[in-house]
């Protein structure tokens, strides 16, 4: 299977294009093909451009509409709630969380809800916009159940990811984005498909029981949360916020985002963006030297025998992309087959070369 | 050494009257005695009435004041920041929750930060008070280092807890409180005074590499984050809202709560609660029709072999409480010895029989 590399501005510019191709309105393909190459110089590409082919699929079967733009049904000064009606999910969230940055500007804490949407990409993109406003941004959204809760052996709820960010001060935004699983469900099945073990904690087999042998999964058995009770208990907070109190789906109500059976009943996701202005408690000045007084700290903590530095949450996503920004990034073979997908349902010369 | 069976209105009468005793304004140790006492009636001895002892010990190397009141130093229509003055922690802490929802009451969502203050308990009394309310809410403060950071081996955050409590509908609410570390440090502590190995993954020892062996903690070691980088991530994010952007002591500038040294300095310990008004997204009955059809869910997904019951977060704490209103509750030893030593120094009876 062929690798690629490619310049992040020729990636972006190829899935943009390969939008347009498919229907999806300018600024939607535009904010779409940002917010995945973003997450692929992240070194995150499980959530990168591999997703779009997947995600513009679901407009084949109606499960959304590439016409369509998110709607404000309801809000006050600090919050809103949106109708999402099946539009482009990636500007829905974009928009979404550029309005929780504008509430909070104006109301020192802002609060949008999301329903009738689907697959956002990486939580995180969108928790670093606030962060580049200096502010504190909070991203989740609840999905497609994978994971057991404990004393259970079927999938009960999504990994429902949830991600925070923070301005850096002179240093990158301290962010993290994570699942509420243990370990992603791609993990368990990339461990099936070369027929190893995987560890401990990670899934319960189909009669509930915590197992090492992914052979039955996705068919039977679960993911488990993270950390037990506690990973479980983030789970539902999120499904707390983003289904219950947006209207969105609960629980196996959502399908999942990738339409495996073309089912045309929408996912109906639920997204939650809480932004915090730092600027609103304190100077920005008192704020900025504060952040850099928490990072020099933790930098500068004693280091373990045979380590050479203590990373803050979401530093090697930026160490990964200042990188990617000079030499460009070598894209994984099953990122590629999706873009060469992409480029064919596109009609599109797929234009970077690829290496054996 | 010994326990006792207590009925916890006899428990919540008790404190009160050693905290009035002890100089405490009569609303502080009303409200002390509530929330500790609730603490305890979950099962949470850890939390409940055995910290007051310590906790007033404060007040005599003048960490705390009894007679000072936490202000509000800056607000907004949804926010506020609220200076602790070093008065009673359990009091101040109760009145930024009181704050926060009516913010959100207000607002749709409120924020309440506060800083020069101190342990305020089990964070989970603060966000019931929420859920009390028809809202989501959210506690969560900055504590004095026992946890490394990945690749650390020193002692760099705290273990940082959170909390978040949602309405239950027509079952208790849910809610959920944890510390960010894998395992609390007295229990940690526990196995080395009975001689017992502990679990992989709660300990690093001090060249930072993980143990089972709790030999050398506290003085050297430290606890690990929950989930390996995940937990590390939400400490890190509790950081940043409770020292960061409250004021507050930021990681080793902050010493323990248990005046152990006779330190006069002031713990400065930062605290943050966020409430999120349900009624403002949508009909308090849809709400409450949607909490219940979450719940309903989870109860009625597919069990593991051999359990009988999955429980919704919160809801043992819940079942235990019952049973004690019912029945009293036993106090276990360490809670006992603890209360025994708050009558002497309130120069009061111990009011319980002892149960060797």
């Amino acid at each position: 299977m062929p690798t690629a590399h490619v310049l992040p501005q020729d990636l972006e510019a190829f899935c943009h294009q390969a939008m347009l191709r498919l229907g999806v309105q300018e600024d939607d393909a535009r904010l779409g093909a940002q917010i995945l190459t973003m997450t692929d110089t992240w070194g995150v590409h499980t959530h990168g451009t591999r997703q779009l082919r997947n995600l513009l699929k679901n407009f084949k079967v109606n499960r959304l509409d590439p016409n369509e733009r998110a709607q404000i049904v309801r809000e006050g000064p600090a919050w809103a709630l949106v109708d999402g009606r099946n539009a482009m999910p990636l500007g829905t969230a974009y928009r979404a969380m550029e309005l929780a940055i504008s509430k909070a500007k104006a109301n020192g804490i802002g609060y949008v809800g999301v329903y009738n949407t689907s697959h956002f990409g990486a939580a995180g993109y969108y928790t670093n916009m606030a962060a580049q406003q200096q502010m504190i941004g909070i991203a989740m959204c609840n999905t497609d159940p994978q994971m057991t809760a404990p004393g259970g052996r079927g999938k009960v709820l999504g990994t429902n990811p949830l991600s925070y960010a923070a301005p850096g001060g002179d240093h990158p935004a301290v962010f993290l984005d994570i699942a509420t699983s243990a370990a992603a469900a791609n993990k368990v099945i990339r461990a099936r498909a070369l027929g190893e073990p995987i560890p401990e904690g990670w899934l319960v087999d189909a009669d509930g029981i915590p197992t090492t042998d992914p052979g039955g999964f996705p068919e039977a058995g679960a993911l488990m949360p993270m950390a037990g009770h506690k990973g479980y208990g983030f789970a539902v907070l999120v499904e707390v916020l983003c289904g219950v109190l947006t209207g969105a789906s609960i629980g196996k109500e959502q399908a999942s985002w990738i339409p495996y059976d073309d089912s045309s009943v929408p996912v109906n996701q639920g997204q939650t963006f809480i932004v915090i202005d730092a600027g609103a408690m304190m100077p920005a000045d008192t704020f900025k030297e504060r952040m850099n007084a928490l990072i020099d700290y933790i930098h500068g903590s004693p280091r373990a025998r045979g380590i050479d530095q203590i990373y803050l949450p979401g530093e090697i996503e930026w160490k990964k992309r200042a990188a990617v920004l000079e030499r460009g990034m070598t894209l994984p073979s099953d990122v590629v087959e999706s873009l060469r997908g992409l480029a064919a349902d596109a009609g599109l010369e797929f234009p970077f070369a690829l290496i054996d």
